[in-house]
């Protein structure tokens, strides 16, 4: 089994409920990466007998660390309407709520199209070479699980303050795996701290809100198979413990797949 | 009263639910504006008794009209942190669930700021004519509520398709109230449709489900009192049946106040 599907998965208790246990491969500074957080919660809604349609936004609350032990999601669809269906999620551990989530699932028709902005810049993927997990700190065991090819905006944490926090990356699962809903929804998180991207230092940080508009159907997962895709990112404004941060991901072939923002606590 | 705080008024029932009633005034195409409905989430949260900071993070989800009647919402702390609160919320009409919310709360201290963006170019408020209501359709009545003054990229509806769909305006409440966190929620759905300014013919839309960022803190509030804001907007990408919408809304001052995002739906 993928070590992400292995990441993932949750057995159905009945009902609206769900058993998981996220691996410790996907293990970041406190508690699970929070892509895989966010690719766990949409994992109830697909797996419930009650689904209808494909994902089209998901929004995750990170209201506690994560301990590595189970965990129950309950995954309620509260309104489903003719084209869509609108999902009310907790995930709690020993009897306290940690994670929030709201998710939308829709039924696509051909309408009149446009994609208004342009992918970043980037050399191909093979002239771009992969990270090593060799500079990065003992507790970021997830990124070993996906092969980064930074363009711009590393994270060398060298103390020389950046002009901008802006970063571009190509990115697949290091153990190739074909694109899902699920896999978008957990590199929409793939993005070191702006913070620390900006000012170069070790600060700590951490994810309080994430939100995920899918503009990618099942052909266009299909279409992009294995690839790396080419994400971007940057924050708006860092101001007094809180920073956003909007990305886009795009397909190898230029094809705007998710649209992504986040609210991230920092602490200097 | 000014016409928003009776709009977003809540009577407590106790517990965790308030009983509400938008005011036709703020009606829109199928049921109130969304920023109202955004709004009136958010007052059940900052009037509950349990409340804990100010408004950082605020997802709502349209999941179904709100008809011209009575509701309950159901608003729930789910989990109070050292610093920070978040909030699941779900308003019922007729024991229907029609909107969903995930807010979070944060009192903040000082820590390294930084805007990394632009506002967006503007001649002076006085400078830009306000829109009068009359070339817009009956069904539009919140707009009178707000004093608009576009910039750019105007609804004018005259068949002529765009080369973008960004906007910019000078907006704030057209019977003068100093800005809160509650109208700053309303603000963030101020905009048209992009895929109408874009392709300048009515289309049916609305609002699935908008997030909104809040880097105003209480001083930036009261600074602003109240003039107008700077707002602008643009969509990333249009695809079968759902378009992306970015926006931020500027302080007089030049100061970012909210980044704020939404999925809409739009037919054809």
């Amino acid at each position: 089994m993928h070590p992400f599907d292995e990441a993932v998965r949750l057995a159905p208790l009945g009902g609206d409920r769900f058993n998981g246990h996220i691996s410790p491969a996907y293990g970041n500074m406190v508690g699970p990466f929070g892509g895989v957080i966010a690719a766990v919660m949409l994992n109830a809604v697909l797996g419930h007998p009650s689904r209808q349609g494909d994902p089209v936004a998901l929004t995750v609350n990170f209201a506690a660390p994560i301990k590595d032990a189970a965990f129950v999601i309950t995954a309620r669809a509260v309104r489903t309407n003719r084209s869509n269906q609108h999902w009310l999620l907790e995930l709690e551990q020993d009897g306290n709520v940690a994670i929030t989530a709201t998710a939308l699932l829709a039924t696509r028709r051909e309408t009149w199209r446009s994609t208004e902005v342009l992918p970043p810049q980037a050399p191909a993927v093979a002239s771009v070479i992969p990270l090593t997990g060799d500079g990065l700190p003992a507790w970021a065991r997830w990124v070993s699980n996906y092969e980064l090819r930074v363009v711009r905006g590393n994270m060398t944490v060298d103390g020389v303050e950046r002009e901008d926090s802006a970063s571009t990356l190509w990115v697949r699962d290091a153990v190739p795996r074909p694109l899902d809903f699920l896999s978008l929804a957990a590199l929409s998180d793939v993005f070191f701290p702006r913070v620390m991207v900006r000012r170069q230092r070790m600060i700590p940080s951490g994810t309080v809100s994430m939100t995920v508009y899918f503009h990618a159907d099942a052909e266009a997962l299909s279409r992009q198979g294995t690839d790396a895709l080419l994400a971007t990112a940057r924050a708006q404004r860092f101001h007094d413990l809180y920073f956003d941060q909007t990305a886009q991901l795009w397909s190898k072939d230029n094809e705007l797949l998710v649209v992504t923002n986040q609210l991230v606590y920092y602490r200097e």
